[in-house]
């Protein structure tokens, strides 16, 4: 991978102690000039002490820093949870010498528990110690939990003659669903938008096509939070149509690419699925298909068990009350057709997709063969090892 | 228990060689006379041949048999599956000496494999020789697919001096959720209802309060089916509104009894959990947020590894599609309350709450303080012998 770096921008990561494991768990991200920022947040009604936050903030269209901790989600804490939010950042800003406003905040970790404030506080110093233009990798390990590896990204474009880089880090391994992910995402790019609210489209449509399009468990968090910041060291300006179309294909790639390292990385995951629903009447009955079989944990355990038991797909989509015939339906792993105008097409097919689930990854298809809605979702297969970290996260 | 006799009516089961680990795996159920019957069947768009056989033939208000086998759902089996139903039922109706069309069918088990016609009819005589009052619980075995005990009952009342029962049996340990289950419930009693339609509105409200009520893991089958016959050899005839009442109340108390020994029974299930929704909106918001807790993997999880982690109870009623307020929300583990007015009830109550998570049955109340809408639920613990049980299926 190219080096991360990305101009006017630095980062760390430091084990603060909120975790008790020892591992990485604080992270900072700054930008030497007031950056325009853009963000999008979780849509669940309950919603994380630090989310609250910064939806106010990031209304004055710049920012200057990001806090972010794991192993303490700061959600369902009460007053004392805003407060521990507002503490945090301010001595964040105050020692960073930058407006207390200009900084926002990310959690993430177990829900309820009090938050350990003074770990993070008196970790500040060492934090900002280890700020560096070449660190954004701590970062993206300071915001790990149940992930098992670290996710970035970065993206080199050339525009005019001069060269422009967009950086992302991510974390986001289980409570997954396409409306965004239990996931935090940090970009930045040196880029500056000559229209402010092109920031902030640009971000919208690139969740959109990424992390609003991955599920692994189908649980969404109270912490969802992508954040987006553009400082301008590079000196581009993205001004034309054709500059906006390039960023922000760019930065949907990168996107892309993060969600599927979540997916890979998922709690437990063996198996990474493209599932896609096309011939559907509408799109939106064909993400509604794609939704119910994603979420289908007979689906999901029957890919783990790298069992083509097309008949638990069928039936799936059968109950995800949509209008759909079955006598019309097709469906393939890969290339080889399992279902064609509602019939199996029997044992030799059976044997030759039995191949096909034996890959780490593979696509699902399914044609409705109604119309031209069409829907894709990247999912995963239900494991073993799912029970096993989820029943013995807290403990 | 009782007997599980019900004058007038004669049960069998025996191993017909679908299962190939030789377990029962075909059973019947005759009624001496053309009894009067109703049924409840699948919402799945994707329906078996014998539902779609069934549809037509309780249409004329009596019936006289069920034929019924595990080991093959008869499902997406295209033309050849519902000649399959047809032959089957024919030949049982000729072996029976009765009508063809009083004869009704119900298949449970993989879906879309060829359906082993001969294997039944071949099997039929030695069917009807098995044929007995006293056999229903042989019925009961020969419909289970991964269920590990069979599940029956009977409910005994006295009207005007004279009894009746009534007797159900069932199946369904996976593929359940409330939307009829991933089951099959087969009920005769000797009672007679004066009026015909009673018997059809009785059926749908005992199924409502039962088996639209529990849920195991969310999928819903192409075959469930419930079947009430009415066959009226104990003399008594449901004719005063106090007698439908009290067979209603008798027929609801028997299926929420097989409900639970469903749930109980679930695939890899260690914890069976009474969720209750109160203070909602309403009703239907109630349900959607009980449906959500009890869909999600993550709150699942948590059962099995008896963590008492109440923030994804929480996340899961607020990604719920409902309007709610975070800070009015209690929630309770059997009579411990975790949260109160929206702040955790902190370390105490989580030990406590630890002790009723070690037991294998407890409630969970969540109570929104938001108006009068109440909903329950039965659901259960997503444990890794549901993964292994799902997996492994097939092979």
């Amino acid at each position: 991978m190219t080096s991360l770096t990305c101009k006017g921008f630095r980062a760390g990561g430091i084990a603060a102690g909120i975790k008790k494991n020892g591992n990485p768990d604080l992270g900072l991200l700054v930008s030497d000039v007031p950056a325009q920022v853009a963000a999008v947040f979780t849509t669940n009604k309950v919603q994380a002490a630090p989310v609250l936050l910064d939806r106010e903030r990031v209304k004055s269209g710049t920012a200057r820093a990001i806090i972010v901790n794991s192993g303490n989600a700061n959600c369902y804490t009460g007053k004392a949870g805003m407060e521990a939010a507002v503490t945090v950042t301010a001595a964040a800003a105050k020692a960073l010498d930058i407006p207390e406003d200009q900084v926002l905040a990310a959690s993430t970790g177990v829900i309820g528990a009090p938050f350990p404030t003074s770990t993070l506080t008196n970790a500040i110093p060492r934090l900002i110690d280890a700020l560096d233009e070449s660190r954004m990798m701590d970062l993206a390990h300071a915001i790990m939990t149940t992930d098992t590896r670290p996710k970035a990204g970065v993206r080199e474009v050339i525009s005019g003659g001069t060269v422009y880089r967009i950086v992302a880090v991510a974390k986001g391994a289980g409570m997954i669903r396409p409306d965004m992910a239990t996931m935090l995402c940090f970009a930045c790019t040196d880029a500056h938008m000559a229209h402010g609210d092109d920031l902030r489209i640009a971000l919208k449509q690139a969740v959109d096509v990424s992390f609003n399009r991955i599920t692994i468990d189908g649980d969404t968090s109270t912490n969802d939070t992508a954040i987006l910041m553009a400082g301008g060291a590079s000196g581009v300006r993205i001004e034309t149509e054709a500059d906006k179309a390039e960023f922000q294909r760019q930065l949907n790639d990168l996107f892309v690419d993060l969600a599927r390292q979540m997916v890979k990385d998922g709690e437990g995951v063996t198996k990474v699925v493209d599932l896609t629903i096309r011939g559907a009447r509408t799109n939106a009955d064909a993400f509604r298909v794609a939704d119910t079989i994603a979420h289908s944990p007979l689906v999901k355990t029957a890919f783990f068990g790298e069992d083509a038991n097309w008949g638990r797909i069928i039936a799936a989509a059968g109950r995800a009350g949509v209008d759909l015939d079955p006598d019309r339906l097709d469906l393939y792993f890969d290339d080889v057709q399992m279902v064609k105008s509602g019939a199996g097409c029997g044992s030799e097919a059976e044997a030759r997709a039995s191949r096909v689930l034996k890959k780490p990854e593979f696509s699902v298809t399914l044609d409705l063969n109604q119309g031209n809605g069409v829907a894709s979702l990247l999912t995963c297969d239900f494991s073993l090892d799912y029970v096993k970290i989820n029943a013995d996260y807290r403990s």
